[in-house]
């Protein structure tokens, strides 16, 4: 997916609030807006909005010296996602479609995304998880099904931290022998790396992979060859979040499915569906 | 007052807006954008923010090749405040304290304001004339009152056109013989301009002259020698709007009342005031 010019305001915004968070130094924050400034004038829309992201957090690690800012509230949400885990592996036990519960929970865990908003509170991840327990997923399950059965090599994309112990939930209700989980590279907002994978016991369940790269999203010409021959070979890809989403949407890879909560105007516009609905958005459906 | 870090956002934001609002074609709101992403990079923030907004609305009408990109909806706000005019005449009238009503209703004319947002509907207009009706004025009236009889050069700053005949009814109650009425010397955004002035029948109550500029503002050092000249002449300066108060809030002038509606989160944390208020706030009680 391209950029719109109404994803440039939301830069700068995104920006200010990534430097607040990352330093409290007023001529930091004002020097890494200016570059966003500078590098938003200049930038090509054909790019996705993470290769933005990627420039802006790069910065501000560089600025900061603080290779990893958002490591505490990594923490904090993978924390919080652990004490809810075993109540919600009952309740999925006991749904009539087990399987749909564990799609909603996992997209529904995408609302820890720390790119859209700094200000993400537990209670509000609390809520809205409640709600997503109330709400049924509108969408195409049986054609996942079926996916997930016809297919030897299944990729699965993780996006955030905290949302990463939600996706063991689904990884749970699936084969887990077809599965690699691909994580970031390096750290970049609250996305998650290979620590968050193991802090939420993915790696005694599946294979995990790195992807070589520190975008918030899968920018593919830029990770790792061993990612990209990961991604190629995959006969279904299981992409979490919006970052992976916008990045993704255009692939040429034929099986994608999109599991990611709406979280921008520009984006419902873009797939012509509500803000904030939860999305199970298979690429070659819609193209 | 100087521009801050969160005001960048909200430059283009409204650049975006005002692109939209001036011209459909894509490539020419594309371009406005970019030169406002490039102008903010360097901007001097101790800039107000009317300098951006100048800057940003010359370069639409250059593009544009539309001089005056707002005249209809001027008009249409001119209009609407012109057929509330009898009636609001009348509640002043009857009022227990005629002149606190047109202070107020002064004030919330303020609203028509299409720096701020380019969406604003009659409706919402009229609504917030309604509201201001229910709510008394929080502020020092008898310093105003003291000070409108004390002086005998009152230069009345105007903003906004459709506002402008709100002006009216609060000129009605001062003396208008001390009164020069000020307008912008060229058209930007929905700001009164002499022919506002006029429509709103000002020129049969009072002198008026335009301030040789087009900053949706008061940027005292560009105004015209004769606007300057008034200016520096008066005991006593009104002045109307947002944008009046962040280009004169650190004006010398001995004797400023600033009549606006708070409009911003920066301005409301500036002032220490709640968004939405409606403030008649004098400069050096403040200083």
């Amino acid at each position: 997916m391209k950029s719109y010019l109404d994803c440039i305001p939301c830069f700068l915004r995104q920006a200010l609030e990534a430097a607040r968070f990352a330093t409290s130094n007023p001529t930091d924050q004002e020097t890494i807006l200016r570059e966003v400034l500078a590098f938003s004038a200049k930038m090509n829309l054909n790019d996705s909005p993470p290769r933005v992201g990627q420039m802006i957090h790069r910065r501000l690690r560089e600025l900061t010296g603080n290779e990893d800012p958002y490591l505490q509230v990594k923490q904090k949400f993978n924390n919080l996602a652990l004490t809810m885990l075993e109540d919600l592996r009952g309740k999925i036990k006991k749904a009539p479609d087990s399987l749909e519960l564990a799609l909603r929970l996992a997209i529904t865990g995408n609302v820890i995304d720390f790119g859209i908003s700094a200000n993400l509170t537990e209670e509000q991840a609390r809520q809205e998880v409640e709600k997503t327990l109330q709400t049924p997923l509108n969408a195409n399950i049986k054609q996942f099904k079926q996916s997930v059965n016809h297919s030897k090599k299944i990729l699965y994309l993780a996006d955030n931290a905290g949302e990463i112990v939600f996706d063991r939930l689904l990884i749970e209700q699936l084969p887990t022998k077809k599965i690699t989980l691909a994580v970031r590279g390096n750290p970049v907002i609250n996305d998650a790396t290979i620590a968050d994978a193991q802090t939420a016991g993915l790696d005694l369940l599946v294979e995990i992979i790195e992807n070589g790269n520190d975008a918030p999203g899968t920018i593919i010409e830029d990770c790792s060859p061993q990612f990209q021959q990961k991604f190629h070979q995959a006969d279904m890809i299981i992409s979490k979040g919006q970052g992976n989403f916008e990045t993704l949407s255009d692939s040429d890879h034929q099986n994608i499915f999109f599991l990611f909560k709406v979280k921008c105007p520009v984006v419902a516009r873009h797939i012509n569906a509500p803000l904030g609905s939860l999305q199970l958005y298979h690429n070659k459906e819609h193209s």
